[in-house]
């Protein structure tokens, strides 16, 4: 305790963890497949987190938690694509999980606290994405308490079966216990996933103890309770009968994900596909994919001979692994210029193909899931995307959308410059708000974004015609291009990091609102805001009291 | 300068303001109306502010600023309801409106600085909702420098129209200048409402000087733009069109609106309808709404004959009145008991009244939005409500919707304690959200919003009924009941109020999203956060070292 109280005081920086693993390397959870039903089951390894000397009890959770978590729903869906089912529960008798650990959180420094509820929501997402998409319908088997997290993740399940033993519940004990909101969407969830009663939402959030049995079946908490004698029986039942109505897609027949194992020194990092250069003095990273070299698949079958060795995958991942790297070991890093390279025919015919006439097989439709998780890991990236275009560049494909998703786009004035939006742009990638990053682009007419398509269909756009078309930001010749680029580098990187944070969050996701953005939107802003105020993280807040005999003390002003 | 600083070390108390104006009062407004055209004139009085010794320099507003221009709205649909459009201008020759003032704004405290938001945001709403349902179309005249705050009033508008002059243009120069962001929906209504380019829209909105001429009409950023020597012409025109194509909607006679003038002591305001009782040790406040005691007018005739001394209208701003005293005079005061009291069988008469025949009815019709606005108010204030029904209480009519506004309802489970909805609570006064309280209140099955519909159309509904239909949170017999409250109103004022903010913003809220819950969930939350970051308000944030030589020192890291 004397350890954690110094901690708090000097907040250490976070360790630079990792975002590779697989299932022979899992300390906290277990993957089993049993036909079409899976088991992941959580044990955490109670000094077997990112920070060893941070005792992670009763099932709580680090991000080295959420890391394998991330994972294994990945494997599921490329590696088990025959699971219709998954039952998440817990290898503890008693306990099914207790959230994110608090001395973790209340130790941590306040973008570790706001990048590490990023990545679990962006988890949390994914379950659903993979229970809407892919088929995989999951059941949260909560054997034990299921507090705060624990039951944040139960409710990112399709359903939730709870024992009854008299004394488990389901709990949300963040504002009565800890002074700061559910941090992975429970509020949102609660309400808006389950529609529970909003004054019985209330009254719920603010029990420290909890709901169980009867009471929380019948205010929606849970779907069904089972006593711990029929509990496995329920839950198997219950996952048999998920996995029978789970949508008909194409499965299989399954590929391994290698290791991407990068080349990381202080200024670079490098894959095969992608490189990131990190410029500390200029607060800036430099972001390239490269398009493939070699020969594009032409059908699925092609694409899964290649299997995780194929460009549309692996480029795909490196360009999500580069991501996490950049938000959490990179922190002050504010600007990203997104380029890209190579061959703009070989680009766009991976958009075609993963567009195109198979686009219902499974590994083409994985694939394309995949793109879509690592471009929403980028809308919701905390910093600014500029997209540079000029001779070398490669924006067709999949590459195209880098250039949909950047807040602003340079486009050098010259011949030999050329883009081309590909199927992929027309609707098969949407973000988070739903619509494809060109409807978000041209809110005010979807013809333009059509025109866009439309342009694309007919070849490659040149540079004058992209910028007819609306997609540079700034559009100049070789007189003027690098110097007005360098000069908004400058500007941008001058501004105050969170003013654009809240900036670029309000303007990427204009439209309609869905439940992630909700999440991202409204949740996020508002843990952010609790997670710095005196009252949650002051010397008396009730974060940085949690686990102390004193109570909190509160400024009690509302605001 | 150096009296400012030395504020902004130590916030002063916010001076106790009146919310209630006139336009006999106006200081910085003047309201002219000639035929159908209002021409609402903004020419702000340097020193004739809420704090007379910050200067409010280049049509910069306060909060009594704000006051007088919500005024003047609310106004303009009780007095000159034959007005059809609205010219909002400056009085000034090269300023519109600089917006917010930020010396105003920096040396406020945090609950201040928030609270003034969300009331300059209610009334740009209230703008929005005028013209959308009380048929007066709003034409932002922007006869010079356009900027922040300024920009955001023109943004609220149906048009704008800005002089061609050269130098005029319109800004939100928040982010690069003050390190915050747009305080009013500024970004939200830019890429929302306006439906702007959000790359142009991102390269806009870190501008600080703006954007002018021709390139503000083709970002989208203005209607319309004319040189100086047509200026007048032209807005008169487009005021003109705007006339015409006005809803056709019921008109007048229109009447005056008279003082509330409650009197106030340190524990209680008493106006006619409405007491608020304070009780500081409690941290807790009791507002009652009291039916009203004498005959209820049957028609709009009748009711247009009591004029504002009606209870429909009088108890409507009294309520209004009160909500905003609690927010900015009573900060501390944390949970609000909801009481009703007299006659149930009047009050349902008077829903019956504005939700009957002579519902389209001009007098009917603003009383009805009236309401509206204030239950909206109370649905955005950031205290806890807890509705409490007993055997005097009388939560029928619109005092029905005080129950389906609040976070819970206590429900004494006896004798003679009874509750009505009537046709107001079908959706003739829907939240922020769009939606009747009753349909946000079971978002899970839309049917059980009817049955509570059907049940009162039938007559009073008991309690046990009431509780059956899910209308209690807490149901108790008077044994349990004092005690279960008082427990509850306890364990209430004992959480971190910061937490509490984010999980009723988040509970009040489920199901669609409008523009207006974007602006108040997404933008009030990122605002509130990005204002108590040291990069805004520490010692070298940049709103703190706004006007000053140095430069303000950002922390890099991204969150």
């Amino acid at each position: 305790m004397r350890y954690l109280a110094a901690r708090m005081d000097k907040p250490a920086a976070p360790p630079k963890v990792s975002f590779e693993t697989d299932p022979g390397r899992y300390r906290h959870w277990t993957l089993a497949v049993e036909g079409e039903i899976a088991r992941l089951t959580m044990k955490v390894q109670p000094f077997g987190g990112q920070d060893d000397e941070v005792e992670l009890k009763s099932n709580s959770y680090d991000l080295s938690v959420d890391i394998e978590l991330a994972d294994a729903i990945q494997r599921l869906r490329f590696t088990h694509p025959h699971v219709k089912a998954a039952v998440v529960t817990s290898g503890h008798d008693r306990i099914f999980c207790a959230g994110a650990n608090i001395y973790m959180l209340a130790a941590s420094t306040h973008p570790f606290k706001v990048n590490f509820c990023k990545y679990t929501n962006e988890t949390r997402l994914t379950l659903e994405e993979a229970s809407a998409q892919s088929g995989i319908r999951f059941l949260a088997a909560c054997n034990g308490a299921t507090a705060g997290g624990g039951y944040e993740l139960a409710l990112a399940c399709d359903e939730i079966v709870l024992v009854d033993d008299g004394s488990s519940t389901v709990s949300l004990p963040e504002v009565p216990l800890l002074g700061v909101l559910p941090g992975t969407g429970g509020l949102t969830r609660v309400v808006d996933k389950r529609k529970v009663r909003r004054d019985l939402a209330d009254a719920f959030s603010t029990l420290a103890e909890g709901v169980k049995g009867k009471r929380a079946v019948e205010w929606g908490l849970v779907d069904a309770v089972a006593p711990r004698s029929k509990f496995a029986e329920t839950v198997l039942q219950r996952a048999q009968a998920l996995a029978a109505r789970a949508p008909q897609v194409a499965r299989g027949p399954g590929i391994e994900l290698d290791a991407l194992e990068p080349r990381v020194s202080d200024d670079r990092i490098e894959y095969r596909h992608v490189t990131l250069e990190l410029d500390q003095a200029s607060r800036m990273a430099i972001l390239t994919v490269r398009a493939p070299a070699g020969e594009v698949p032409r059908s699925a079958a092609e694409a899964l001979a290649r299997a995780a060795d194929g460009w549309g995958i692996r480029a795909a991942r490196e360009l999500d692994d580069a991501l996490l790297r950049l938000r959490f070991h990179h922190e002050a890093l504010g600007l990203v210029l997104l380029r890209t390279a190579g061959d703009r025919a070989k680009a766009h015919a991976v958009g075609e193909m993963l567009g195109g006439k198979d686009k219902d097989a499974w590994i083409v439709r994985e694939t394309r899931l995949l793109w879509q998780r690592v471009l929403r890991r980028l809308d919701v990236t905390a910093r600014s995307f500029f997209a540079v275009v000029d001779e070398k560049s490669c924006f067709a494909g999949p590459l195209f959308e880098l250039l949909a998703a950047a807040d602003r786009s340079y486009v050098l004035d010259a011949d030999g410059v050329e883009l081309r939006p590909g199927p992929l742009s027309e609707g098969l990638l949407p973000g988070w708000n739903g619509l494809s990053r060109l409807e978000t682009r041209f809110l005010s007419d979807p013809a333009r974004a059509k025109a866009v398509i439309a342009a694309g269909r007919e070849g490659p756009i040149d540079a004058a015609r992209a910028n007819q078309l609306g997609l540079a930001t700034v559009f100049a010749d070789d007189i003027d291009f690098e110097e007005e680029l360098r000069v908004a580098v400058e500007e941008r990187a001058s501004l105050s990091p969170d003013a654009l944070t809240g900036m670029e969050a309000s303007y990427r996701f204009p439209g309609p609102e869905t439940m992630a953005t909700k999440i991202f939107g409204r949740l996020s802003a508002w843990q952010n805001w609790i997670f710095i105020r005196p009252n949650a993280t002051g010397e008396t807040g009730a974060l940085s009291l949690y686990g102390k005999p004193e109570r909190p003390r509160f400024d009690w002003r509302r605001t």
